[in-house]
């Protein structure tokens, strides 16, 4: 039975509460929440909880074995060093922090004082995305030619935050689960239409060494909700339709077939066609209780967890790069 | 009643002859065709009609007064070319022509031949595309912040053009026709799965003088097809689905409210909207019937086409930028 | 502060309790579940509220002015018998009973005990529902001429109620409240695929006075979830989709125009109309919180629920006949 | 070649004579059509055709070997009589006649002449409905328990026949062709808007020997348009949506499983199974040139057609006896 310091109740904080007090390996010990007025709410559901606003509570207590960061960006790197050195193990929310530099100093200090550091990537523990990566694992597929993703909805505008950071994760780790590498080549273009400097819209186009290219496009603004992403392999493409309530994952036997015309010396012939579309059946779990029930296994057995460190650098990497791009080309 | 001549009857041409020959003010007198294959075709349904394999035998006719090329891309100029200088009118498939420099020579040829330079960009007679014209017009959207556009569907992959020049003039057609206005700055990045320099995906961006940015996302190899555009203004939004069979224009009520909070010095607070939802009805029209029709009436007329010259430049313009930016983006 | 008592734990119950617990105007006291399986769970979320298995803990209670009976449906009769002879106003779940008869003497006892006779038929409080009676009453849409309704899914499969028992009264309660009239004529067919008597997929079709027709097709047995209800007016037609997550409902200007053509004595003459598409903005809430909050309101005031025992007996009433002509017809 | 004589171009007759005109083993010599308006249309396509408006001329034709009859259904029996007894073949519309006993008099009046007589249940030439034959005479969906079919849209009203004779003959011929019998009873109720008489929706229930039951939703007033049948089986379910670009027929691997459980001395225990979803690639032709060119083989070879006499005799038989349903249903 593990037990839990968590800090930070706000917008995610409640649904990862949820799910460690439904998991039976651990308890909640104490919750670290500024705003009193959700302490109420917090004591209702969870009365055995102790609720403070000191985060030295949590860090100083020998009873608790791990930390929960569900706060802000901008205070990952602060609490997580704290928790750290501590020798608390840490679950943080997605991305690990706001630069590489700061992300890169607390996989170091994991390492060192030998605690698990788990980045809540969420979308790499779901049904769908696990069952993608086993089609892609297959061949099946083919040769991946092109990764698009559209994730697009009506607000919510964050303030501290811009798009690319807030959304563009899900899609880079996604990406890169997927196609088990980082981009060579990032740029992005966008628009932030009331604070200049943070984009509510954005386009952000990638090159990988594989020959992949890809899109991401990504809106607080659209009308619309839409969650898709679709790879086109040489042989075979894949929708996943994360809005779908049943068909998220679709594989069309569908493609283009292209053969070498012997008298044309070399050009290639291209042929389309129209195939079978399959709708593999997906368990049925919510990703974020097998991501706490993962990160609690890699605790108590010392595993390295799925989403550890690296996995976590490889994405804040990438958001680094996209927004030096996006402030290059509004420069322009 | 205008004799017309027609020069290529391969993919697109048999559907400008069907409605040249549901006209009532014109007749097709010739149709000039190498693919000798394609002539019973041709006679089976237009037993009056003369075919050649001359199209000498269009341009020196003193009977025909207007030549339609619906001929590939880089055909265009050369034709048009011959059928000004024989001062016939023309009807040109989009776009106008591969080079922008080959295109102004034509917008210039045809001014000083006094001939009607028109150009099929089809879109911009649809009722819907006028429909959402007037819809912007009008002010109800408020300023436009984005438009993005998704042309993706699985094939024909063309061996001669880039999926950019066949595919985007409708979309930056449609787009340069709503603001009124050119891009300021343009950006690709693409891909060719085959032949390097033959594109078969394509992500272009854009910014305008008006402050909007714009998105397009166009494909040979999607398993999915998809037309669907999205105008986010700044008081309402609208999605056009041309894939729609009946609601293919909405408009959303929906946005976010925008409002200089007093104490906080300048601060914009934001606040998000649900609304109604309208769909308007549509005229049932095909556009390439209304498009025939308009270019009919401006040559009797000599009126000056919605879709002339300068309109057709702006296109040409465009896509010369995408491609470069795009070549540019893959040597690197 | 209404002190109220639960009876039925089990797939209900814990969404009414969970409304319940959010409501500030009563407090949950007691809940009574039979199976001791679920005690755990209850004791986790609402630590305070005492569990019994004795229904006699709940009806003697002085403290308790209320009961909840979330219940199956051949319970409903003598649990609400025993809380209205001991004065307790009672919320039950829909349907009232399994007969006219039984229903009849819950109304009588009620009103004899001036206790408050609550059926939750959930839908009548929905945004979506009531926005369909607003649009009907302000006489828009025309005479209505025919409503459908399509409930069809996969499982679960009860074994003690057939479909009609369980699934039909939502659209029975949602159609008189929309008409506010009871169907002179219903019939139906329907099938047990396991049970003979137990219906698992059934077709239902009623007249009523005013002149419309019905028909209602549910199921347990569709690999497709659908909810979808249309109403066709003389005037307009409404679809109300409740799996849509925005255009729940839509109103469609389209119909048909009949004229009396002067010549032809007396003959109708008709043409069809394509018209605009509006979807109205609906509130955003969870119907069963209103539906709660309406009868803790009745409780405290003394008012009469919209969703009263007149209100349920129709439903029970139109059950009782549906499921006669199902065994009359199946008997054939 | 086969010579062929076509009385009829109105709504469905045009598109008929097209495939005809495609078709290489034949040659329309004449058209009847009494409604001179349309000669010009029939002239300006098919220039080499004789046009009459005497029906004598087509039959009395010692050249003409087939005669199409895609006229009102009123006029079948007597045309076709006609034609049969000048001993040419016949390819009639749906449904073949108004009543059993005409459609019986021409199904026996073709034996005794030795003349093919076709009718055009179209549907079942159609890749997806083959398709559907397919799997269900394979076994995978095990034992049918229910078929529903949607066919629903706005108009076109016909003035002269019921809704049920107009369209329920297309899911009336599927579910035969399926099922390979014919239903033991028949019931529906429905409702005439304009005309008591004529039926502009009806609801239309059946039973099948095979233990089936199935349902037909008919109507000329809905907003929505849908064309959706849903096959039960015990093994696994079918989807078949003729609006769906793609996806046309899907075949869900769910279901409900049921066992006998030992202890519970026969009472069968049932659990749902969700599973795979798969939508096989069908064939992409029309099916009225594959209905066209089964009938022109059937001339040629003597061969007994797919869609004869016995097809289109059940269909009728079925037509007229929910007609008597729906007007006892009414007079009650």
């Amino acid at each position: 039975m593990t037990n839990i310091g968590v800090v930070g109740y706000g917008y995610w904080g409640p649904n990862v509460v949820r799910n460690l007090a439904e998991n039976k390996s651990c308890k909640i010990t104490s919750i670290c929440e500024l705003n009193q007025e959700k302490w109420e709410s917090i004591r209702k559901r969870y009365p055995w909880v102790n609720i403070t606003n000191d985060y030295q509570d949590l860090i100083n207590s020998p009873q608790i074995e791990a930390i929960v960061i569900t706060t802000p960006v901008s205070t990952h790197y602060s609490l997580a060093k704290q928790a750290l050195e501590n020798k608390k193990h840490i679950f943080v929310e997605k991305p690990l922090t706001d630069s590489v530099e700061s992300a890169q100093e607390l996989v170091e200090l994991a390492k060192c004082n030998a605690c698990i550091l788990f980045v809540d990537h969420t979308f790499e523990y779901s049904p769908a995305v696990i069952k993608i990566k086993e089609i892609i694992d297959s061949g099946q597929i083919g040769k991946i030619h092109c990764i698009s993703s559209f994730r697009i909805n009506l607000g919510p505008h964050r303030k501290d935050v811009s798009v690319i950071s807030d959304l563009a994760p899900h899609d880079l780790s996604m990406f890169f689960y997927w196609l088990n590498e980082e981009p060579t080549q990032i740029s992005a273009v966008g628009k932030g239409f009331f604070h200049e400097q943070i984009f509510d819209i954005a386009f952000i186009t990638m090159k990988f060494p594989c020959g992949a290219i890809a899109n991401i496009n990504i809106s607080w603004f659209s009308p619309i909700k839409s969650r898709r992403m679709t790879i086109i392999g040489s042989e075979k493409m894949i929708v996943y339709d994360d809005m779908a309530s049943i068909e998220k994952v679709k594989v069309y036997d569908s493609g283009v077939a292209t053969f070498r015309e012997p008298e044309s010396f070399g050009q290639f012939q291209l042929s389309y066609r129209a195939g079978d579309i399959f709708s593999p059946r997906l368990q049925r779990y919510e990703p974020l209780a097998q991501a706490v029930n993962h990160f609690l296994e890699c605790v108590r057995f010392g595993k390295s967890p799925r989403t550890d460190g690296a996995d976590a650098l490889r994405v804040v990497r990438a958001v680094e790069l996209a927004e030096e791009s996006l402030r290059r080309n509004c420069s322009v």
